[in-house]
Order: C-alpha cells, then structure tokens, then sequence
C-alpha cells in the first residue's frame, strides 16, 4: 500500500497467522482508496473442488429457505458455494423476459438455486439428492431437481442471472444492494414491498439474493415521475434502518449512498472512521470526497 | 468497543457481508487493548461436524509432511482441523516425560497427529484411510495410524500435549510461537537448530507446530547461566528474519515482544500503527507501553 505521503507500507506477508501488532491490511480494505493505493497482493489459493452439483428447488416460505439453507451448511460443510434464493417476482419477470420455461409444474413463492462442492460425483450428487429428499418429506421444499448435465446446471442459472437483461426490460431501474440479519430477511422483503406498494402503487419491484451470505438485491420501477430516485431510496433506506441492516453489502459507499451511511453506522463510529482518515491523510489527497465528508 | 475518549462504538451488527466505510473491527482485534476497550462480540456458530477421525502419521522430511497436508486439505476442503506435526526430538521427550510406547515400530523423523472432520463417521474412517494408503504409496508417508476408538485418539492427542507437563521437565523453557511462510518451516528449523548449537552446544530443543497454520513452536533450554534468555531470542529472532517470519503467530506481543516487533513489521508500517494509536488515544491511556513505544 502506498500512503498518501509516499511512504510504502510492504505487507507482502504470506504467512497465515500474524499477531504482532494492529492487522493494517484492514484498513485498506473496504476503504475506497480514500486511507491508501494498494498496488500489490498476497492471495491465497486453494484446490477447486473436483466435482460440482446443482440444483433448483422451490419452496412455500423465506424461513423454510433458511431451514434448508442450515441443513446444507451442516451436509456439506464450507462447500455451500451457491445459495441464490429469488423470489416469484424475480423467477415470473426472468421467465418473461429471457422467454423461459416454467421450471416447476406450479408457480412457487420461491425458488433456491443451489450449488455444492465435493471431492466425488456420485457420492455429491446422491448425498444432494438425500439431503434435499428429506427436506421434502420434512416439508421444507416443495419440489426439486438437481441438474444432471452442465447443460441442465447452465439452464437453472439462467434464471437467476435475468440481472443481466433486467436493465433492457425495467427502465431506469434503481438496484439496491443490501444485508440485513439473516433471519431478518423475508420479514424484511415483505416490510419494503408494502412500503413501495403505499407510495408507488403499480411499482415493479423484484426480489433475489445471496441469502447464504446475508445479502439481499432488489431492483425497482417505483417512480412516478424522473426524480424520484432520492424518494425511493429514502423508502428502502428507511426500512434497513428499521431492520438494522447495512445499506451497502458488497458495492461500497462511492458517492451516491454517502447521504445514507449514518443509516448503517452510527456517529461514533464516523468519527473513528474521521479520525483514522486524518491520520494516515491529513491533507486529504486520497479519493476526497469518497464514503463520507470530513 | 469503548474508546479512550469514553464513547462506545456499538458494532453488534449479525451481517456477514457490510460493505459501509471502514471495518473498523479489525482495528481493535489483536491491538491488545491499545485502542479500545472491547465489551461485547458476536460471535458466528457452525454446527460441529457430526464425525471426527483421529490419525498419527509418520514422515521421513518436511516436504513430505507439507505433501501430506496439501493431499488432506484437498480431500477434506475446510475439514482439516488438526494438522500438529512434531520433530522427532519433541516425540522422543514427549515419550520419555510421559512414559509412553513408541507409537511405531522404528523411530521417525516427524510424526504429524491429523484430525478431519465429516458429516459421516464410516464414510470419513474410509475417505481417511484411502487419503493416507495413497500417500504411503506414494512414498510420503512412512507410516499410519487412524484411531478406532476416543481412546486411542486421546491416546495420540497425548503425545502432542507434552506441553502440559514440558515445564517441569525443561527448567526454565524458552518458548517461541513465530510463524513463516509454509514453505519455509522446515528449512527455519533446521537452520535455527544450527544457530542455537553454535552458541549453546548440548543445548535441548524442541519443535511442534500447527504447520496447518504456518505456525511453529519451539521450545529450548539454550543458556550457559541465568540471564541469557535475551542471547537466546536474539538468535531466533535473528533466524526468524531471516527467514521474513513473524515474532508472533497467536500470542500478540505485550512488553515481552516489543524490543523484536521491529522484525516482523517495517519502519512504515510502525509508523502507521503510531498515527492511528494517536488518533484514537491521543494521550495514550490505554494499555500503555504495550505492543510499541510512541
């Protein structure tokens, strides 16, 4: 990392426990450029697993996903890769737009696309068939299948990356990108609808997420005239707040969501994040005017 | 966290993924008190794997045993839990401290005590035996043992735990905890075992290490007369930067380090914990003089 009075910190370091004072790489990450410029990297690396399997599974309720979601975590340990959950809205508009088949022979509340990992085909693919067995006699899910070709797993990820089409069929969209507790999340989901519905009404608003990782997209219409963007934001900011949610899981702050970071951090900890900017660039040369104002 | 200035950051947010300015968490993880006062945590739960196997495994070199531990880490991805290896000096005083019997026929230059975890007892004794048949095979390892019962585990797991009884037996020990890049750690002990016979010949030393974590330890008698512990860091401290490792892998540095934090972190990098010691405790009450003087 290069600091902003030319001074290098080197931290090419390799080592995998390293206890000998404060753990600077932190403050680089996440950052934005504003405390440093980091010009070089240690990764880690680590074998892929040999094999890969995916499925498609529909269920009634967000907590039956979670339910679900543990008894992966639990099956295959560290190897839940995939866990996308989107909801009918998302699945309905996606289908639509990309001119797709139904996947289920109903339409379901929702729908989890799943990957795992493991060292052995067969043995992956049948503990993925007992595991998602049992979630349907415990009547978790309501229907499942699990891709028994690249072809088939390529398919059941194209539903879910309708994100990539989405721009040419809701315009202007406005994305959010947010993380709320886990068990929070369909309560939350339900909490933003009805508040865009009572402002908006007609709004097309759609639902998925990285709900393995706590994480949560939505992308809305909700506008009644240009301008509104700043009202919409409010409205959804407004219930991660209520929800104590972070507005930003994995996008950053930048620019535009400055006016909301107090949303997800309190005065405390924006002076520290103050403090720490004045002392590693106290003329502010680095990114000014990044993440928050001094 | 409570800071010096007596406010508190209130940080008990659940979100596995909040992308909001600073992770400022990680300012006061392994900063030893120096910058805040923690309070409160929260913590992630996994479920425990439902099985566990236990296996000592004799090896000629630590290339081999570096070998060893790639093999079990991509046959168990996330599942490695123990990978200790022992030296045969810190296996024959373990043996001889405790009264034990050899765990092999013939004596061995390491001996690497591994514990996996899986979801499936049967399943996991088998994918452990055909991981360790393999690496016989292959010449890696010399010898094996997978435990049958909670018995003979504890059984090995005692050999390993000699450090509970080392200071009775090497008085005073002079314990280090350093860690290298993984690659390096067999050579850095070679090279460290030379340093000490140079200046303390006869001196006894023993090494084991979390090498799944590139963490060594050792322990040595090394001193002629009372008051050379200093001489004897000196040496494998000198060793240890040489090798570009650091003074200290899991145990932080407090007053004992602070005159070898200069070999694992840069002139830069000390400078940089100073500025942002500065900021957040600026008439420095906490914890003073420990980790680095200002």
């Amino acid at each position: 990392v290069v600091l902003a009075d030319g001074s290098v910190l080197p931290m090419l370091r390799p080592m995998l426990k390293n206890n000998t004072g404060y753990d600077l790489k932190h403050c680089f990450i996440g950052a934005e450029g504003t405390l440093g410029v980091v010009t070089r990297a240690v990764l880690r690396l680590r074998p892929a697993p040999a094999a890969r399997a995916t499925a498609l599974v529909a269920l009634t309720t967000f907590d039956a996903a979670l339910a679900l979601l543990s008894r992966l975590q639990a099956s295959f340990p560290g190897m839940v890769a995939a866990y996308e959950l989107m909801w009918r809205d998302f699945v309905a508009a996606s289908l639509s737009w990309q001119q797709l088949r139904e996947p289920f022979d109903a339409e379901h509340p929702f729908a989890a696309l799943i990957d795992v990992g493991g060292p052995e085909e067969g043995a992956l693919q049948s503990q993925l068939e007992a595991v998602l067995g049992e979630a349907m006699e415990a009547g978790l899910a309501l229907d499942a299948a699990i891709a028994q070709s690249h072809a088939q797993a390529r398919a059941m990820w194209k539903i879910r990356e309708a994100t990539a089409v989405l721009p040419e069929h809701m315009h202007p969209p406005i994305n959010f990108d947010v993380s709320l507790p886990l068990a929070d999340i369909g309560r939350f989901a339900e909490a933003c609808r009805a508040a865009l519905s009572a402002c908006w009404p007609g709004h097309h608003t759609v639902f998925f997420g990285h709900v393995g990782d706590g994480n949560l997209h939505l992308t809305t219409d909700a506008r009644t005239v240009n301008g509104e963007e700043d009202a919409v934001e409010a409205v959804v900011y407004g219930q991660v707040a209520a929800f104590h949610g972070s507005v930003s899981a994995e996008h950053g702050i930048g620019l535009h969501k400055k006016p909301y970071l107090a949303v997800s951090r309190s005065p405390a900890e924006l002076a520290a994040m103050r403090a720490i900017k004045q002392a590693l660039d106290p003329l502010n040369l680095l990114n000014p005017g990044k993440v928050f104002d001094l």
